[in-house]
């Protein structure tokens, strides 16, 4: 059995992806999150786009008032398509027939704005609008319509090929028609069009789709769009996709335009254009991201920015950067098989996408920041708000690309749980689930992982069905196990560690056999590479995959987080709460109605807090070496609590990177020039004549 | 004798400032950059608003075709104010004529636009444009006419009243009809029309401008401008200027208005709006500045950001900003005399200001980054340039209001350098100069002031002319050299330490005597607050005024800025070409034709540099403390350049803070949490037990 309820569904690659309809959440974090997004979010997202007009448009297209009447911007479109997305991959997890009535009537209102030659837009092309395609830099035509494909798509594999997947083909038509050979030589100005493609070539098999995206990525990176304010690399414009050896500019274009390529890659044989792709996101990972996952550190332009410039306090790492890093990761994964692709997808998952959405679902951070020094102002509750203000999550943006984008990931997600190949089944996500699946030869296979996990490092495996032969389950255990041990038991009272990458049983299993993943999830200390100057002489904590911060409403009152010292001497430990097991899971994610927000497991650090001084105690904050005297301090036990929990408490300010007991101004010399001391240009230092009485 | 040659004109306040007529920079430093100013800039920049076509628009709005010709911003119009202030300026230095006759020229294309009720734009209010107002968050109207207003003023100053200073009239006029007592009640989303209204108050002796004036600044914070992506704040429209307690949002924006704000409280005796905008500068100063007076951390909105949000290779810093923050320096310290207000101008003016220009004065830096990681690509020469790119130089911008406002303040300078009051004289920056001028009663005094600064620290001041009765001489002494000592010599071999601040000599001088002031300008180790988190960890180097940093062109090769680590123990010293003195001054400005570029005066400090690596050592950033080692270094001196002179031998990478060689990653325990070390919630650790191998 080949599932085909997948979001990405690729005909060759190194690992096949289980389904929908083969991998079920049954329980614990994501299941929580899953609930919430199923019974809150997409609901919330319909109501917002109603009352700022964006459904609006598509009936005043219809009624020849768009050009007077339109709301919101170029994209505006988009997110439509991406809630009937949402709704889709969520009406497959049991959703079912109530989802399928608002897919429709949502579809319903979409379908008569199309244009006969299959063009779809509520910005552009109609009288008193803009012309088609003539801001391709900005106009998003291809993006939305990008989405839309993967609509349709969504729907054609979840609920069988419906009206949204006539219109997306329609939609795709089009833009083979009018970008194809022979046709217009351009490319969108945000990335899209291209992975929305392929993978309606693999639903329908038609080459020309997969054609056509092969173009839109090998026609990149030959400037093309004209030049904006913030140059062709914001559109990845500058270089073409096989030159380029670091993701740069827009990151949620670049993440895209990546994913794209990969699956043209992958669809074409083209291990080039693979190998290129897989070198630029390495440079990234290494250099150009956050310790959260989170990619993008430039606000202005939303961009990845130079090597090792990730201050905390400036990071955008937006949302949909994470969603993009996650579709990049997915697809890379299913190519190769390393493990390394699924270590930066949980990294993200649990530390971006979990962080965007509050605890009811109903608002959203747009930016991530990993250091808020100033106490939020709630947004308003009817109106939208500026996407970039981090201090508290926002119910709509004026710029709302984020919920859906969490929205359609968070309906997808038990899909990136598992694989399957000749040999057996991979584990790449550690949740409660349901797996049930076939090998090669209709052997059927099924497993039920149970786990508190990422609270806890146990998974038990338990094997429910099996062929009388032998296959391999493997599991991934996490780079960020290094150091630690993590151990595998096959056989209880038997364990045997496992490193970093790919844990593999291979065997005879029978119904009810026990394979047990042990991870060491006690928390430890994290430091930076000094090249990433902005965290220089602090510390962050990470327990498991959580990236852990301190925020203000934890701390003693009167005090805030700059005030914090920390000491890394002394090993991170969990705190009040403990380790909770997450509330136990049950069959099917929909029948879960009783979900309550468990505790979080918390982490005690040892260190200090300063006293308070308020603020403008000194009249300038520089000063020579030695002066003024540190402000004192008294030793504290410091809460931590997860960096997805943040900000669910009312205003805070909040940081991740923890500076340390050790730091303190550097006494210094007094600087006048007395020649007390030498040095000279040949790196000579006579240390011994020096003197300096230090002021 | 009280001069018109004046920048800024108050008719009441603490001291008197001195005029264009009364002081002239002769030598050194700052005539070089004059000069450079003079016969370079001023050329450039007419010839590059020819080429992009921004004084064209004058004529297209003439000749109807302006709603299809028009070139560049909404704002370009104030950049040929800009100008024409600049050259005002110019020609009262000793420029003359040749200047006259291009000021004329200039204002001869500008004068047909002005409309017959005074309103002059480009941008709005023609056929095919949109209607005059219909966009004050960024039409940018009345700030474009504020310029215009100052270039009147300067050249009624400067040259006596022409027909630049008719059309400022007209066109101030024209502003107070529209936005007066029952008019328009709005403000322009970018503060200028203020302090221009203001001046041409003090110009005309007319009260309607200085009460518009007022309106305006009372009207400010009201909400009456839109609530757009980037707030209120951006524009100071979300709290009265009086209830303000910093300076917040759009860094030029911000200053701009709280110079306006100063100009009316000193006209109007407003001690409680004084007392404001002084409450917003100190907190600002102590809180949101970089250490070379930069403002503005934000690239996005181009805004302060929060406090302590300093991140140096996020630094924006614009050069607008450094300019706005002296016109605000000058008018406070004209106001109460306080040195600390000079202190920050003349920080300003050697580390932001002195750093825009190239050395040819025909390229220069609109944001001012403290650290640049990537070598930057040249830009083009006959194309302008994005505004935010930061690597080098460009000779003109999209948005090109840096060029022209720092023209404006070179020609104003000698302005800048001194003041008088009924007791005497009083020196705030140090210039080769000659000043005269007179005390009450008509008593004549003249100066002459000698000094290799800021490359050396002996100030001399001679007596040319002097009345027989008593007076005082006042000097600053900076408050840079806090904790090293400056020496006052009123008598050959008597020194007398003088504290930060003000330094005075009274007494019956006669011509010939000789006042010396010794600054301890040594260079001197820096520490940054630790709020300051993104230098957590460094130090940087001053020199007198200066502020130090390394660039990659002066390491050996193939090392890089972010391979150095310094030792802040040992004192920094001087290096090669050691200080240098000036070239000597001649009588006036205008003579000096010969002028080369001297030696610059570097710093050399101990420290190491790391092997290079290469980049992409590792495949994450982030470890669990202790791994991996630090890489190998070499002890070395390394040398440290002015900020200002940097990315003038092309392209290179650039820091300010240096990492100490202390910096490594802290040691932690391995965090396995096998419970080996206690910490609890209430703060008590109990180190004795933990026995951690360190790993």
């Amino acid at each position: 059995m080949t599932s085909s309820v997948l979001p990405v569904a690729p005909t060759r690659g190194r690992l096949r992806p289980l389904g929908l309809d083969e991998v079920r959440i049954t329980g614990g974090f994501w299941a929580r999150r899953r609930h919430t997004n199923a019974t809150a979010t997409l609901d919330h997202c319909r109501a917002w786009m109603d009352r700022v007009g964006w459904t609006g448009n598509f009936r005043a297209a219809v009624e020849g008032r768009i050009h007077r009447d339109r709301r919101g911007r170029e994209f505006a479109d988009s997110e439509v398509y991406k809630l009937l997305e949402a709704m889709a991959w969520e009406a497959a997890n049991g959703g079912g027939t109530p989802l399928d009535e608002k897919i429709t009537a949502l579809t319903d209102l979409v379908a008569p704005a199309q244009d006969p030659d299959g063009y779809l837009s509520t910005a552009f092309g109609r009288p008193g609008q803009p012309a088609r395609y003539s801001d391709l830099e900005e106009g998003h035509e291809l993006y939305c319509q990008g989405h839309l494909v993967q609509a349709g798509v969504a729907q054609a594999r979840a609920r069988g090929e419906g009206e949204l997947t006539k219109i997306a083909e329609r939609a795709a038509d089009h833009v083979c028609s009018t970008f194809g050979p022979g046709g217009v030589e351009a490319v969108c100005g945000h990335p899209q069009i291209e992975s929305a493609l392929v993978e309606l070539a693999r639903l329908t098999g038609r080459q020309r789709y997969l054609d056509q995206a092969a173009l839109f990525v090998d026609r990149r990176g030959h400037g093309t769009l004209a030049e904006g304010e913030f140059g062709r690399a914001y559109f990845q414009d500058d270089l073409p996709v096989r030159s380029a050896t670091v993701l740069r500019g827009h990151a949620v274009r670049a993440l895209y335009l990546a994913a794209g390529a990969v699956d043209v890659a992958v669809e074409n044989g083209d291990d080039d254009l693979l190998a290129a792709v897989v070198r630029q996101w390495e440079a990234a990972v290494a250099r150009r991201t956050y310790i959260t996952g989170g990619m993008g550190s430039h606000h202005r332009d939303e961009s990845f920015g130079d090597d090792f410039t990730l201050p905390p306090d400036r990071a955008y790492s937006e949302t949909c950067a994470g969603v993009a890093s996650v579709m990049l990761g997915w697809r890379l994964l299913l190519a190769t098989g390393e493990s390394r692709f699924a270590d930066l997808l949980e990294r993200t998952l649990f530390n971006v996408v979990a962080a965007c959405s509050a605890e009811d679902g109903r608002s959203f951070f747009y930016a991530n920041t990993l250091h808020r020094r100033q106490r939020g102002v709630a947004p308003p509750a009817d109106l939208d708000s500026p996407r970039a203000d981090s201090g508290l999550r926002a119910p709509w943006f004026a710029v709302s690309c984020c919920p859906t984008n969490v929205a359609r990931t968070l309906a997808q997600l038990p899909a990136y749980l598992a694989t399957a190949d000749d040999e057996g089944v991979q584990l790449h996500q550690y949740a409660d689930a349901d797996i049930a699946t076939s090998l090669p030869g209709g052997h059927g296979v099924a497993l039920r992982v149970r786990t508190d996990y990422p609270s806890g490092g146990t998974v038990t495996v338990r094997i429910g069905r099996s062929p009388a032969r032998s296959w391999t389950l493997s599991l991934r255990v996490p780079a960020w196990t290094a150091g630690a041990t993590a151990w595998l038991v096959e056989t209880e009272g038997v364990r045997r560690p496992v490193a970093p990458g790919t844990a593999t049983v291979t065997r005879v299993f029978r119904p009810g056999d026990e394979i047990r993943l042990e991870l060491p999830v006690a928390p430890r200390w994290i430091g930076a590479d000094p090249r990433v100057d902005a965290v220089r002489g602090t510390v962050a904590v990470q327990r498991g995959p959580l990236v852990y911060c301190a925020e203000s409403v934890d701390l003693p009152d009167g005090h805030d987080v700059d005030a914090l010292r920390v000491d890394p001497s002394v090993a991170p430990q969990d705190g009040p709460g403990g380790p909770v097991t997450d509330t136990p899971g049950t069959d099917t994610v929909t029948t879960i109605t009783t979900i309550t927000t468990t505790t979080t497991t918390t982490v005690v650090v040892a260190g200090e807090i300063a006293v308070p001084t308020g603020q403008g105690d000194a009249a300038w904050p520089y000063e020579p070496l030695g002066r003024p005297a540190p402000r004192p301090t008294t030793p504290a036990g410091i809460v931590l609590v997860p960096y997805y929990s943040w900000a669910n408490r009312g205003p805070s300010t909040m940081r991740v990177w923890l500076p340390t007991t050790a730091e303190a101004r550097p006494e210094g010399p007094d600087g006048d020039g007395d020649g007390d001391v030498d040095v000279d240009v040949d790196g000579n230092v006579d240390r011994d004549s020096g003197t300096d009485t230090g002021r």
